[in-house]
């Protein structure tokens, strides 16, 4: 059954019939706007997504059910990264008449199951007609005022810290972009589900900002060397990075060793890894450690916060080189 | 120029130079997130809609700034029609990487001009590239809680009042389609500015809540014909409606004249109108009336709910025929 054999009213009722409405949702999908409700004495937190087919995504090796949980997970990542509670979600999904509905069906299960994942509500969306797959997806969330973590107050001699490993999803993709080299390990099979089901560090960032100490966060969305700078810049910062602190998994180093590459290249320019990536006081790091060892995420300290005069470096197999975003070319893989 | 020229990050920094952070917002553009702050004791409110080039759209005829204004003002329109207040906004936009950058600041002064009008603050968005312009714009408002006006709650008895006049902007759309049939009156370039610049009525939508007595309401968007059903759907009732009370404007009813059409079927199945819709408990209607007089937006009684058995029918032209949603096919435009 297609798109076009239902109608917009009818695919709606269809794809929404399964939600339910959450803690907080005063008046979910159905009237001009949906109600929502905030926990008292917090501020209110926002962000938005799109992702376009054959920009952001290929249907050749993401299944809908996996586009959907990717799609509210990226923006779930968003709120954490500033220390907040993701709480609702809307959707605008635009779609060629003659997509088929089981795919808009599993497209909203995997949503669902982000949302269950998450602890989000979907209060609401709009579904359209178009020419190509582009969804947009909007998440609302809330923080305790004066608790939430931005990317501008890192302070020279901060140490630089990083959630997980990074450098899985990027090396997932290739493997499903060269599906050649893929020999059907179960390491294999995790890089490209981190790639495919990416899992934004909620609890993490809430633990981190609740302990104290950190100065500035992000989730690593573009890659380690661009996301690092985004906090150079607006905190007026150079930075010092070990090339060899930063965290691999052993898959990851699997694969590139069987490859003759560089895991290195992964981890810093690759992107989509949704770690956190943070400053913290260099007295508190302890405590943030302990604070993380209770949630099962791992960390690692990558680094120092410098004077902004020093630029951003990165120290790798003895020497000390520039880091400038995205481009430190001799990592750069090809085709990113 | 180009966006590839510029890119996403050159992009934004262009467009968002000029957005100066409303009242409320904590945190604009720029972080992962935005932060805001709401009216203590509201209910929040969320509204999205997502609008496809030669979907919902021609660039044949629309400029970028007013696609910026409608945009914007279509949402805005959502957040009214419950009776609460706009105060934000996010955006996400998709847009071929050939696109003139002039355009896409146009698009945003479009916005920004809008912004302005009806109070809301620009915190937030996302620029990708895709294959066609898809605009995606999520508002979010606040309302005093309970008073949130739904469209569930119409009673057999109230009755069924509109504001302005209907119809004027499918004709305006007429004119835009078919220029051989533009005289170029200054009935027709306001019946064509109705189409590109809708107002939505939020003052009006505020006194009509406040004022007390109204059942249900929503804005006129898919037309008169499948609006209202949508409100006897919601409430269980059914309506009858006086197809001579029906308010038009001059300005259309020359067009009509002139064409030998009937003015009715623009302003029933038409659409885009953007006015309140409403019914009201019968004791309280001149109170509504006289509260809506100082806005200087006008409002007509256009008919009465009825049982729902009774279904949803009209009064024209001394019979009385039923009004299935947006199919009164005596009157439908072709085309619509």
């Amino acid at each position: 059954m297609r798109l076009s054999d239902v109608g917009e009213f009818g695919l709606i009722e269809m794809v929404t019939r399964n939600i339910k409405p959450g803690a907080g949702v005063i008046l979910g999908i159905g009237d001009d706007a949906a109600l929502y409700a905030i926990p008292e004495g917090s501020w209110q937190m926002v962000t938005t997504d799109t992702l376009v087919e054959d920009v952001h995504f290929s249907l050749e090796y993401t299944t809908w059910r996996d586009l959907g949980w990717k799609a509210l997970a990226v923006n779930v990542s968003d709120i954490a990264a500033m220390g907040g509670r993701p709480l609702y979600a809307v959707i605008g999904l635009c779609l060629p008449s003659d997509s088929d509905i089981v795919s808009v069906q599993e497209l909203y299960a995997g949503l669902g199951e982000a949302a269950e994942a998450f602890g989000v509500s979907l209060i609401g969306g709009d579904t359209v007609r178009g020419p190509a797959v582009v969804l947009n997806i909007t998440v609302l969330g809330a923080v305790e005022a004066n608790r939430a973590v931005y990317r501008s107050g890192a302070r020279s001699g901060d140490l630089v810290m990083v959630t997980g490993t990074l450098g899985d999803p990027a090396a997932g993709l290739f493997l499903l972009q060269n599906p050649d080299y893929d020999t059907g390990s179960e390491g294999e099979r995790r890089l490209k589900q981190a790639h495919l089901r990416p899992e934004p560090r909620v609890e993490a960032a809430r633990r981190i900002s609740a302990a104290g100490g950190v100065t500035a966060m992000l989730d690593v969305s573009d890659g380690l060397s661009s996301d690092i700078a985004h906090i150079c810049r607006d905190s007026e910062v150079g930075v010092l990075i070990r090339g060899d602190h930063i965290p691999l998994s052993d898959a990851l180093r699997d694969l590139a060793s069987r490859l003759g590459r560089d895991p290195l290249g992964w981890a810093l320019h690759g992107g989509e890894d949704y770690e956190l990536l943070f400053t913290i006081d260099v007295e508190q790091a302890d405590r943030t450690r302990e604070a993380l060892a209770g949630s099962g995420i791992g960390c690692a300290v990558i680094g120092e916060v410098s004077p902004k005069e020093d630029g951003n470096r990165i120290v790798y197999q003895g020497s000390v080189k520039t880091l400038p975003p995205g481009g430190f070319n001799h990592f750069r893989m090809s085709g990113k």
